[in-house]
């Protein structure tokens, strides 16, 4: 059997190990030569080649349900279910998705891209199948980081409380265990796996209620014994807490343990945990010695693992964001930073290299992020909580109930706000304005470009409340910084160009394409204000008052959400000041998902482009025509 | 010392043992009889008055800090730190608050309400406290259904691995356990309590390494001895896999007991929980015996532990829901619900007696319990996800990223919508409008009554989609049901009456309002048009665009934020469809948290009682008499 002649999991079947051990050998070609050109999530995929190969084997996808937690893991899933031929469109626009997709296959039973939320789907599947009298397996494959947080441990306790059949796959890639205490591990998980093992369990129980009493010298044994056992035992007793079986842990690359404990897995009642230890990147040298940096990427030169850099441009955010936070903890002592896994994807290695006691990364867990972040506000630090636009909904009660309401000054350092490209629908910003602008007490703001994210990230220093500042995925615009860094007063904007009839009130990104816009449409004669929206909440009542008095045309330009956005909030605005008379035209994601792609492409469908803007000011103007001829 | 010299906490510093059981014995006086008149959370604080004596007696409040979870526990506390006097006024307007609230006094360091938050917070305070070099204690009180809270758990993860000095009090009120095994317990824990404690595991950790070797006869034994003793030492490997160092389980209502191990707690580095057992209204009889309806409730006859009940009136939602539940169930096979721990405030017992394998309490788990509702609606069932307003934005990320996104049929029924009275700021539910109305896919609805609300119910189990129904707390209107429920169909408003110049568009119980409203004006000779915007997505645009035609002014009203609310959703609309000229007034809730009290004391707060709404009638048809003269 070749790779290339998979089109379907069942080709599979009654592979010989060996033949698995080769298909997964041209799997990780595979995946290494293709992602050299598409980019991709190469580490995680190299991880779960032969894990996945023997679930396919072992199990009846669809039929059986396989859920990926994340979700980035499953390019062997999709290669192995007929989408190979897709590869060389992965993530991009139209293209196979990075994440499991329901309409691209019916082997993807749930779509992911947060993480954490396998086990409550897996365990809604079970619930249904049980319902139904129907008969199959659910399995979800979860990693050790997904599993910290908070829904992934909700549904953990709730699993092992209802005791139905499930099997969580705990793809743990982190674990280092030494070789000594690992081969004991080993042994032991065999001793469980052996059916021999439930029997033993239940001699014991009976041996126990003939402990005539534990106390003195005998609970002194029992407690030295005990303790020392404790090591021997770590994963599994805290899993056999929750009422779990506990199968493990085995080496997810040999496809012999991986059968013998399926196997067994698929035969045990009630809840499963199998403890999986895999290596990310496996059999790409580089992405082994790197994974973090090999977790998702660009292109990539094969031979020397180097990783293929776009031309010379302007500063990435996250780099501007890494060295503001240097420079605002070097001047303010109070200031704290916190993120729920993002220290890399934001740039924080900097600053958790020189600032380690005031640095707190507490893995997926954004609810407590947050929360622990206003902790540290109670006691007059200056806490800045660095999270992803996308990832902020996980932590949106916590903002409501611990921060805005209690009025905390901690400020969020909202990340990749607006479309994030290549991850797609999943994780766009484009809702944050929308569930933050109703909060008493809390500011949002948007800088136009690097220089005055960084001004922004200083103001809201000075602000005794909570505050957002939200800022794009991506490359800045090329401005130079201020030698020392400006405070903006709240709620002021900024007009950027005077024009005429019709004013653009742009926010972050969009402030660039209204000025292309507008430098294209001086051309032809039409020439309308440029505004820089910085502040969304509070809004410059008294610029938006000016421009209702001198009859402009509006238009609101932003990269988020029609409903509820920063469009929104100008309406609501004239509309309690009882101004008439007035055209206010919204521009933004109208009421759908935008799939993966280029940013570009994404601004494009939500028409959000320079040309978009320029059709849109012609109409306007059109409309103002139209109304002086009538 | 009496109990009324009581003012501050110090007075207890130096007390006997005997002393403070005098003491506590006067505080369950006081909360049973002051508790009779006001109401309030009784069994949960008669639960923790020795546990509250004893932290103020041995911490510092508030140098020391004490976070209780929840916070319906904190009425002795509140009595300790010199609030005795105002518990006349409990829950009501302005008086005293029924959770710690940091402008009451400076001992309630933090404030809560929704269930947690309380690790995040204390583990906040201890970094803060060790990055200042200060020298405090940080004390988190939470209860046994808290913790299952995924924040308490993401929480509890990151406390053990960071190593802050910190003690969780595990206030465990629901565990039953045998007299038997509890003295066990109890005897095991002092063992871990005591100094030879640690001496003993550094001395098996010594001699786990001199095992040669685990395998054969060897192993079995230890797998022997291991799976007797786990049963011995259940939660304390729980936690001390965690990092914690373990106390108890004790009896919290012991005095002496308390004493000891929080002297121990004090004295251990690094996190300490602490696992207290206590008993819910203990020491007053009916408490003890139905702990569940004596959580918190209204005033009652103290002999006879019977509650007052308000005169005879209209079904309470809860129980219209629960009603229609169980015939949704009936008729549809497919129906099952799910709910974070409502049962008992949602009314569901009915239903999960009658329907067990149907019926899903996942505990305190928003998160898990909606992803779970997505998974359960892939396979084809009818999943109702049955949750308060205030906690639906626990499941924000879920609602977005499992069920809008994968545009799956889980309906909503979200309980509480609006504001809730004596709760106050922490549970209105006044922003699930906004947090909801930008998910493409999603439907939300509110009936004018429970007969209506009936009939939406029944609409949304029609729905392809995920589907959201609100409906108030407390009593309904009054109205019959519907013989045979009704369908209606989508986005259709209801004109409930006609009338001239100026429409009042109303939501949910806001449609009474405006009824009250005409029916007052009417005498004056005002007479405007009255709608039941049942729909709020999607809107009735037919309805809308004939509003406009005829130039009507517009009234928006509905218990929720103004901000993102249903009257922007109008604003909105109309300035998509390019309808100027047209005067939109809002009526909800500005930007600014409203404390508790009743809810028309709330509504008068918020400017939407039928008084207020006249008022703002009138003056729209004064805009409308300026503007004619103009």
């Amino acid at each position: 059997m070749r790779l290339e002649d998979i089109q379907n999991p069942n080709q599979l079947k009654g592979l010989s190990n060996q033949e698995l051990n080769q298909l997964a050998e041209e799997i990780r070609e595979f995946l290494i030569r293709n992602l050299s050109v598409t980019g991709g999530h190469l580490a995680p995929n190299l991880g779960v080649v032969e894990l996945t190969l023997v679930l396919h084997q072992l199990f009846d996808s669809p039929k059986d349900k396989f859920i990926w937690d994340v979700g980035h893991q499953a390019y062997v899933h999709k290669m192995l279910t007929g989408r190979m031929d897709k590869f060389n469109t992965l993530r991009q626009y139209k293209g196979l998705c990075g994440f499991p997709k329901m309409r691209e296959s019916e082997h993807d039973v749930w779509e992911t891209g947060h993480s954490s939320t396998s086990l409550s789907a897996a365990m809604g599947m079970a619930i249904a199948r049980d319902i139904k009298k129907e008969k199959n397996h659910v399995v979800a494959v979860i990693g050790d980081g997904a599993l910290t947080g908070g829904m992934a441990l909700e549904a953990l306790n709730h699993i092992g409380h209802e005791q139905k059949d499930l099997i969580v796959v705990l793809n743990d890639n982190e674990m280092s265990i030494s070789p000594n205490v690992g081969a004991l591990h080993n042994h032991l998980g065999k001793l469980r796996t052996a059916k021999q093992y439930k029997w033993v369990k239940e001699e014991l129980e009976y041996l126990l209620h003939k402990i005539p009493a534990v106390g003195g010298t005998l609970a002194k044994t029992a407690e030295r014994v005990k303790a020392s056992l404790k090591y021997l035992f770590v994963s599994g007793i805290f899993f056999e807490e929750l009422g779990y079986t506990y199968l493990g842990p085995i080496d997810g690359h040999s496809v012999e343990e991986l059968v013998t404990c399926f196997k067994q897995a698929k035969r045990t009642k009630g809840p499963v945990l199998m403890h999986v230890i895999t290596k990310k990147g496996k059999g790409y040298a580089p992405a082994e010695a790197d994974s973090d940096s090999w977790h998702g990427g660009g292109p990539y030169k094969i031979e020397s693992g180097e990783f293929i850099k776009s031309v010379d441009g302007p500063q990435d955010y996250k780099k501007v964001f890494g060295g503001v936070l240097n420079e605002l903890a070097e001047k303010y002592p109070e200031v704290v930073a916190i993120t729920p896994a993002m220290s890399s994807g934001s740039g924080m290695h900097g600053f958790a290299q020189r600032f380690p006691d005031r640095f707190f990364d507490v893995g997926i867990a954004e609810q407590h992020a947050v929360t622990m972040s206003a902790g540290l506000a109670t006691q007059g630090l200056k806490p800045i909580c660095v999270i992803y636009s996308t990832f902020l909904q996980r932590g949106y009660d916590q903002v409501v109930h611990d921060v805005a309401r209690q009025n905390l000054p901690v400020t969020f350092a909202v990340d990749r706000s607006g479309f994030v490209g290549a991850d797609g629908e999943t994780h766009h910003g484009v809702y944050d304005i929308a569930f933050l602008r109703h909060l008493p007490n809390m500011q949002i703001m948007m800088g136009k470009d690097e220089n005055e994210f960084r001004n922004l990230m200083y103001t809201a220093m000075q602000v005794d409340g909570p505050t957002a500042v939200r800022y794009p995925r991506g490359l800045g615009v090329g401005v130079p910084f201020d030698e020392e860094p400006q405070l903006i007063e709240l709620g002021t904007w900024e007009v950027l160009k005077e024009g005429r009839k019709c004013a653009i009130l742009a926010v972050g990104p969009m402030v660039q394409v209204a000025l292309k816009a507008a430098e294209a449409l001086s051309k032809e004669g039409i020439s309308p204000t440029v505004i820089n929206a910085r502040f969304i909440k509070p809004l410059d009542e008294k610029m938006l008052l000016t421009l209702a008095e001198k009859g402009m045309h509006l238009i609101t330009i932003e990269e988020h959400a029609l409903a509820g956005g920063f469009g929104s909030a100008v309406l609501e605005f004239y509309s309690e000041n009882n101004v008439k008379d007035i055209v206010i035209e919204r521009m933004g994601v109208a009421d759908e998902f935008i799939e993966h792609g280029s940013v570009s492409e994404q601004r494009q469908e939500a028409g959000l482009t320079v040309e978009q803007l320029i059709q849109r000011v012609k109409e306007t103007y059109n409309i103002d025509r139209k109304a002086q001829r009538a």
